[in-house]
């Protein structure tokens, strides 16, 4: 079973989070009868569409034009908690916080011109806000040939799981120990950890 | 096709790469007939092996027993190069720089209790090298119930492949301004990126 005391259902945190976050893995079935697991950057529109853009010709194209189901998982390491955080013998408590939304869907090749240079143009400013180059424009005839040249898909979500881990399943004992081991270490990210730890317990179950 | 001027086949520095990091992605058809993209720590041994653990129930388990045929991939993301640095007019040079290694393999449970111990130990201190705990010992008392609760996966390597992308695609001239922007811009890890992007060009194809 999948451990739900992590699971998210707050939309607006799971939409917050991969609009934050830039790039993720893609997992299809290949052509050759082998799991892919593709690294890819992305990003999340506000129509709630996933775009990535790639080749034309390759594995991904191979793989999704025989089977279009994909699981697309972006995912963020936050503190690492060590053991004796909370236990001074076993090594068991030890474990690692994070944040991941896991997306099932359909994948499609975008064909249509204005959609691929909205797709990517809404990709590069989440990289590039700062801007620095002409409007991706499709009937720009210097942007049509490169626009033709490149593959741009469309991940359709049919659903989307958040999970966060912050310690919801400790005891407040533990919790208060975790948050105090996290408070004294205080390396980048632990003091946002603690309070991730807070809100995510004070959350009605 | 996958595009080979970003292949590496030093096998020292993939192997290094593995070491360096402690996340990926584990791909994997899912027992309902979709593909899964699990997020997990792992840790790649002396003897090149990874080794993961997680529960004995789970969407892993379901999947991989019925067929074990997995993909692991490790990414980190390196610096965002704008396409301002090369090309005044036009967004397509923009590119991420990256290394990634994907891993093909099965994945098998281990059942005998030593092997189980060693992997959670060297699992654990890769997180946790300072230690703080007593040695996970499949025949202390204390740790045996715990372990026989673990479930611990090991995936035997059959390809690993790296690709790792610092600008060895670009002509001497745009390199030179590629390297020069980032210089200029001198974000935490440009001047590594500029590093990576020499040796990358100084190596025999």
């Amino acid at each position: 079973m999948r451990r739900k005391e992590f699971e998210v259902t707050d939309q607006e945190a799971i939409e917050s989070f991969l609009r934050e976050r830039g790039d993720g893995v893609l997992a299809f079935a290949g052509d050759d009868g082998w799991p892919k697991a593709v690294p890819l950057n992305y990003v999340y529109t506000d129509d709630g569409s996933i775009y990535f853009h790639g080749s034309k010709k390759g594995e991904k194209m191979r793989g999704l034009s025989l089977d279009a189901k994909a699981e697309f998982v972006v995912y963020e390491a936050h503190a690492f908690i060590p053991s004796y955080f909370s236990d001074p013998y076993l090594a068991c408590p030890a474990t690692q916080y994070f944040r991941s939304v896991r997306i099932r869907g359909t994948v499609k090749q975008v064909e249509e011109p204005a959609e691929k240079a909205r797709a990517l143009a809404a990709l590069l400013g989440s990289l590039q806000p700062e801007g620095g180059h002409a409007p991706i424009d499709h009937e720009d005839p210097k942007y049509a040939p490169p626009l033709r040249g490149v593959a741009v898909l469309r991940l359709d979500i049919a659903e989307m799981t958040g999970k966060f881990k912050f310690g919801q399943n400790l005891s407040d004992e533990r919790r208060e120990k975790v948050m105090q081991g996290l408070a004294e270490r205080n390396r980048p990210g632990d003091l946002r950890t603690i309070e991730e730890m807070r809100a995510a317990a004070s959350e009605p179950e």
